[in-house]
């Protein structure tokens, strides 16, 4: 009988001062599942070193360069499973195209790329490729949001008529990327984040959660763009109209200079028979509204839940779970995919993971609000 | 010494049936400066008169018809002061220019009438008259929604940037209309409430309050409409993006088909330094949120309250007030302001008192609205 | 045809700088049913008249003393049907007391008398005089109060197993009355308001509401009373052990010095199956949670409430009802079982009016409350 | 330069079936300074052996029985640094006893052992030992828990008057355990949960966490504990009065027949000028109300926090924490002494990290409140 050992984690970028690193590492571990073993976690080689120390890893794994990493790692009987990927957005192509090349499965902070031409092209590769392709939209990792997902699904709801969803931050009310610190200094490149702003960093999680919970798809939008902040090179602020594939209408707003807001995602879809309403800040509650009944209040854990919500519960009711754990539910789902696949199976991934599909349409969403707005008015997707 | 006679009100609506016509009664009452002493309750008389048994008044002044009632209380030695407008939208003009013309001031549901060029008509009688016209957008006499205007008014928030309002309900969600329910069946009717179904009915609060609170004007809206429920012959969902006087934008959302709502009205306004929130369904707090320091909650009759706020206070901190005194406020500022003219002074009713501008501007809106989703694009102000 | 006149209203105290006077006339007014007719608001004659004036009574009805103007009203035509009593505590019972020898109907602000003693002489003279005999615990208004009462009652909850009711103020954290606050002085004054103090003052409310909604009475207690406030002459503190006449138990916590609590007011109720939560600062909503099932909020106004709870609604759903609704309740069971009466039908209030045997079992609950902490242990009732 | 290995944990307890042990190793490997490396799970050689698959152990380190375990792996060069106890209360004390004596330190599920007695003779082995002991009082890890408790150090609630903590359940509303439902079974058998039903579950979290948090000592109580569920064996409700050591007073209620409810923690603490509460519930946020001022809500991960809170956040604001990085706080900062001191230096943990004087403090409450309810009276600490 042996060990059965753990998925090999490789990490691309999350080096010093990252925050969205060692919430990968901990999301990654978290269920014991996957255990981070190297990372090019730096252009700067010591930084690269450094991170690897403060990740306890074998100093020889801890790489200056993706690439290096990802020939070195292919060599061994104990190189990465799979590579996950956390630098900024220009990087993402390349890293995935690299990784799938050599063989390596990819699990990518989202945007799936820079630009939709090339979610296109990852598309194709990760097709070529037959590996499996994990996008982190954190949101669909809550218990409650697969709540929400699956009472859409049942059509206890009716049919739906009308979604709202809205992702409003404050942290960049200022010039914050004029100081020098890192996350506003690379959220604001267009060299760095691609073409939207807010629209692209919090929009596409917004978007993707919409059609995540209702089971819709977005065909028409009318966006409006600002750039509030004098001197900023992209959005920060956006409205728009929806259209969905089923004739329901509704709204989608981001901003990043709402200023007092920390991070108010919320979602509510409507339909004939009632609705429900779920937001980020009290993640362990969705609330349900009919027409002619008490408000009910879903919680997390409880046995009256869907299969789907009770499946990602980790502690018993009222024992609030959080971020670290929506994330860890992803890639849990992951992991589980990847040992069907390497044990021989094909490469099935579950429908509540977000794959490249999902890359590809939020990069789709990105440039149509970009040219809805370059025309202030619909655009078909 | 001579007793202080209350103010003698006659209404016209408000009869068996209505919603609306108690409400009037209770809020001209409540602070003990009006009375109810006549009304032209419904164009029955029988229904008429078993109104005005109802709200005990003297049989004899209970009428059958509101030209009638103008005529004959502008006879009496005690007629009424004034008269309070509570029929479908499409009577508020012939009413009020019927008040105006035998020198009684009006008090007037919202709208101020069915269309915007009968709204400036209107503003040109009340202006030829002389005669306070006040105008009941109800959530202006909130205490909380006093203090979030004052708030702006004071720079706190820094340069408002962002607005979002939205008003939301689900009890228009099947063709209710369509079983003979009295306040669904006028607010469906175009030749009874004019040109604007939800945009009308409930958008025009929103508008109104979002104007009211910021202190800023709409130049700019796009606008999209939609009717959800088959057969029916006005809008019932809107959204809209808006563009602020001062450079500001945002949006505003109202429905009459979002399932499980009750009568969601909430505001938000975002300012440079931090931002404000308002619920109707929570009206004795007023949330403030700050870059930099804690989330506050303003509670309504507290002594840290601004001026505005404290002076529409009837109970203690704690003690919830509701929509029936937020109602009364209005006429309180009303009462108060016909006294002062009935004792010789200038007509010059309070700021905070909606007045003819406002139900021009109200109307202008729906107008624009209708426009703006004509043209599927943006419409100036 | 004869108009129907509203019920004649003379009240006892409530003069200038009173908070709960001009309480009691806008809820005793709201519903249309009663008008204040005459006072003696205060022992001063000018106040008197001087409040009078702000009612807009005719002056020679406004009266320096309760006994003269029982005696004139007594003689007049129009003379007042019924006292409403909202002078301190010391005054209740001798005001009940000639109102009720004078064939007046009473509707007294709590506590009933000024001692238990006081409250059982009250109860024999109600008793002797047949007439209607109210007391405004106002939170026995509240819709959602009614809800929480039915629901107990139809056992849904299951046998109630534990109790939980607190009040919590923190206005009285200074020694407030050193200050000459007419509110704190005459609340902290064992002249005036008799042996309680918070147990007094807001603890039987707290008592009644929980008797009120769970039908259960209370048959034990321990209670455990502090004066935190150095020099203060009555109790400002209190938490307290119950134990109901069905074998449930539980807790009641009552406070004057919680600093930062404005009127916080809750109640919670066990059964075997499921609970519900009342809160009067959120006093539209109540709360019912399952062992098995979804939580829910009942909202007010809405159409799946109990007959009980629906019969107290003026306002639709969303349209939040407060303080003063929830005692203009009481003014309206308390006109219409006066009318029926004055229309020669036998004297039966309704049970949801709290009449003398909750004014008595209120003052039971002061006394009971002062001897278990005394003795530092159990009582019985 | 070598790879800076992680802290090696063992576990007792756990195996399959139990809560708490997943949630353990979670916590303890979060922060990527620890890792699981061996157990005694299970009782049973088959379980043991499972649960150590499970958790991706070598099979050679999932031993039977911790006596064997202990010895094994003192044995190793790689042996355990710690000993995670998470059996049944009446295995706390032999466990954590032989893992003293073998020279290992011990983090321990609360209590510390299955009666005062007990823990009395632990305290006096980690004395003896000289190695670290930590208590895992889980709530002591919420980043807001430090925050009410630093808010508190500083004193600008004023003097402490008043406090009050709870901790509602309904899950043993009925006789689960005669179903065979593990939890039920030994946290309701005197043989291995102790003396204490509720009160020892779950009233030990609350009054651990009123101390924590205020900064005073409990000096008196006044308890009265029920057993609702017939033929249960332990109490399953309390409700107790207590006192400060600054002379406050205060509430303490626990419960575990509170039906609808799910896992209810929540504190008040009541200073002269204010106060603050927190809920488990809604672990992100502290409430914190002023005499003067709006109410505060302070929000994780914000700047404006004090240090201590700052120091365990590790999302930013808005991007909520729950139940496993509370535990992975108290873990992190056992690691962080538990390496201090194995680089040679004294053995001093952090005052935030709960420890042997917290375990006995805590049977110390239990044995009282049993004594306090036999006497039906207050008892002293």
């Amino acid at each position: 009988m042996t060990e059965p050992h753990k998925l090999r984690m490789g990490m691309v970028g999350g080096g010093p001062g990252a925050f969205i690193g060692p919430v990968h590492r901990i999301a990654a571990e978290l269920d014991g599942k996957i255990e981070l073993v190297a990372g090019a976690f730096s252009q700067s080689p010591e930084r690269s070193r450094e991170a690897g120390m403060r990740f306890r890893l074998d100093p020889a794994r801890a790489y200056a360069d993706y690439r290096q990493m990802i020939e070195a790692e292919s060599k061994r009987a104990d190189g990465v499973d799979f590579v996950a990927i956390v630098a900024p957005n220009h990087m993402h192509l390349p890293v995935a195209l690299a990784a799938l090349e050599s063989g390596i499965a990819v699990m990518s902070d989202k945007p799936a790329a820079a630009s939709y031409e090339e979610a296109l092209e990852l598309q194709a590769a990760v097709a070529k490729s037959g590996l499996l392709y994990g996008l982190t939209h954190t949101y669909a990792g809550y218990a409650m949001v697969r709540e929400a997902r699956a009472l859409c699904a049942t059509g206890k709801l009716g049919t739906i008529r009308k979604v709202a969803v809205e992702y409003m931050q404050g942290w960049l009310s200022g010039p914050l990327e004029s100081t020098g610190h890192k996350q506003a200094v690379w959220r604001t490149d267009p060299a760095l984040s691609g073409a939207g702003g807010a629209i692209g960093d919090i929009g596409t999680h917004a978007f993707h959660l919409i059609e995540y919970i209702s089971g819709l798809k977005v065909t028409a939008m009318n966006a409006t763009l600002r750039t509030v902040v004098p001197g900023r090179r992209l959005d920060d602020d956006c409205n728009a109209f929806l259209r969905m594939n089923n004739g329901a209408e509704g709204s989608l707003a981001c901003s990043q200079i709402a200023a007092g807001e920390m991070n108010e995602l919320r979602v509510r879809v409507y339909g004939e028979k009632g609705s429900l309403e779920w937001r980020h800040q009290d993640p362990n509650r969705l609330i349900v509204r009919w027409l002619d009944g008490p408000e009910q209040i879903h919680h997390a854990s409880m046995s009256y839940l869907s299969a789907e919500a009770r499946a990602v519960a980790r502690t018993p009711a009222g024992h609030p779970e959080g971020y670290l754990e929506a994330f860890a539910v992803l890639y849990r789902e992951f992991a589980d995919a990847l040992l069907t696949w390497k044990q021989g199976r094909a490469n099935s991934p579950p429908a509540t993971l977000p794959g490249i599909e999902a890359g590809v349409r939020g990069m789709r969403f990105i440039e149509r609000a970009i040219e809805s707005h370059r025309i202030a008015g619909w655009v078909e997707f």
